[in-house]
């Protein structure tokens, strides 16, 4: 058998460590880390182990980016000088998709041009959920050869199956339903949507989908939750109408600070998240959704 | 007469503004601002002031580079986006240039990885006296069509002229003579160089070259300081020969926190530095000479 660390090398940043073993392992591939250094006057210095794999797959999760973004494409450069002749990208999070055009005159559209430059360092990109809106594919914002979007909502699916019975799911937005309704459909579970109208920066109005929520445990899922209003204003909403429960599940904890808090005190009695960016509310691995998605690129 | 804004436009990101301001008007150039935006998450939106000259400059010095190199990256991508099309950079101070080599095995190269960043987004780059080991050229480290080191002696030599009636000019190390030796030519000022040998990582031991220091005004010159530690060890060993004054002259005031103190506490009477790094030790404007190799570009 040929040992895990010739198919392939997951090459995890210090940060990443244990969810990029944990994918290793259930894709049976090998995992080493990759050390940094920063100097006092800001440089950081990247070094891989040594020897790296004809093959690797560079591990790390790109919330709070910037930085993390040099340091990425460093080390692919660095993996190509130590020989590896084919290098991809597991970013469970994958940033800038949001700027995905020039909303204004002279803005950067910050998702073309993180996606070329990942294009040029890499050779495939494998992430989760990312949130795109004008683009289609992951392929159009990030173009290389081979680019997979793992969906979260098996492991979320399998989360929610084993700790309640016949939740309602409800998406905060539109935008929201693609994972609603993903969820919903392993486990055939009543799901609906509400609307969302911005009343201002931080200002939000929700106007439930009419459902009978009394005595519910009712799951509000979302891919982000960045400031946490618009869950929190759909959390208020829903206490209204006096469910079992509330919890709120996303995708990417991108939480700024008093995120959580916003959402519990708006009548969350949960708020849990998958493992893509590292967080206290992480409850779903999404080790083996990766460890899928790595091996059938073989 | 074309109106400067033709003639080429320096955009200057938010923090050096006030230097690229006085370099466009030495040279005869437009100058607008990029905006810069942070979202919570992390991600930077870079805004260009429209519309954009087909020559630009983007200015931005790259101490503490990281995020810098980034939106670096977005606005010479973007300024191609409104129609640029020729993108120069002048970055006073050139991040990554010691990193030259892997001194372990598995380093990153950083100083070939960044400069092929830096070359994939840029025509030409201008830089002040970039600290250049093993490799002979800043072509070679920053690949691209037309590569400009300003020399930064010519506004020391000035600087000094106005100031000082000779003083003897001391370089710390052996590879500070190339900045001591052109500053001490323009006024056929005496000079020497230091012989400097690492004990162990901030202990370092200085011989001085034999001279009668004894109440002459002393000048202690190189191009970056960062932790002081090889400039506090040189004041102290010129300070037991009683010279009239020490004084401590860098082009590149990549000071970390307490290295001002530590020159100070060894001797230094005053320390100054070019405005290439933006620090409160700032005295010699380095305007002239970066207009200079801006008009030499045409």
């Amino acid at each position: 058998m040929t040992p895990p660390a010739e198919r392939g090398l997951v090459l995890a940043f210090p940060e990443c460590r244990e969810q990029a073993a944990a994918v290793a392992r259930a894709a049976g591939l090998g995992c080493a880390q990759i050390t940094l250094h920063r100097f006092p006057d800001g440089e950081s210095l990247v070094t891989l182990p040594e020897p790296v794999a004809p093959r690797v797959f560079i591990y790390r999760s790109l919330d709070q980016p910037n930085e993390k973004l040099l340091e990425l494409l460093m080390a692919a450069a660095t993996a190509r000088d130590l020989g590896a002749a084919r290098v991809g990208l597991v970013a469970p999070y994958l940033c800038y998709m949001r700027q995905d055009k020039a909303f204004h005159p002279g803005e950067a559209v910050s998702q073309r041009i993180v996606g070329e430059l990942l294009a040029g360092s890499f050779d495939e990109v494998v992430t989760v959920d990312p949130h795109l809106h004008r683009v289609a594919t992951l392929e159009q914002a990030v173009p290389v050869t081979t680019a997979v979007t793992v969906a979260a909502s098996d492991a979320m699916a399998r989360f929610l199956e084993q700790r309640l019975a016949a939740p309602i799911l409800i998406g905060p937005d539109q935008e929201s339903e693609q994972w609603v309704a993903a969820i919903a459909r392993r486990n055939a579970l009543q799901y609906g949507v509400a609307r969302k109208q911005r009343l201002g920066d931080s200002e939000v109005r929700v106007t439930l989908p009419e459902v009978d929520y009394a005595g519910r445990n009712v799951v509000l899922v979302d891919d982000i939750a960045s400031t946490g209003n618009t869950v929190a204003a759909t959390c208020r909403a829903l206490a209204a109408h006096r469910p079992a429960s509330i919890r709120v599940m996303v995708t990417h904890a991108l939480f700024a600070a008093g995120a959580l808090e916003r959402m519990l005190a708006a009548g969350a009695d949960e708020v849990v998240s998958c493992d893509s960016i590292r967080h206290p509310s992480n409850r779903i691995s999404l080790a083996d959704s990766l460890a899928r998605a790595l091996r059938d690129l073989r």
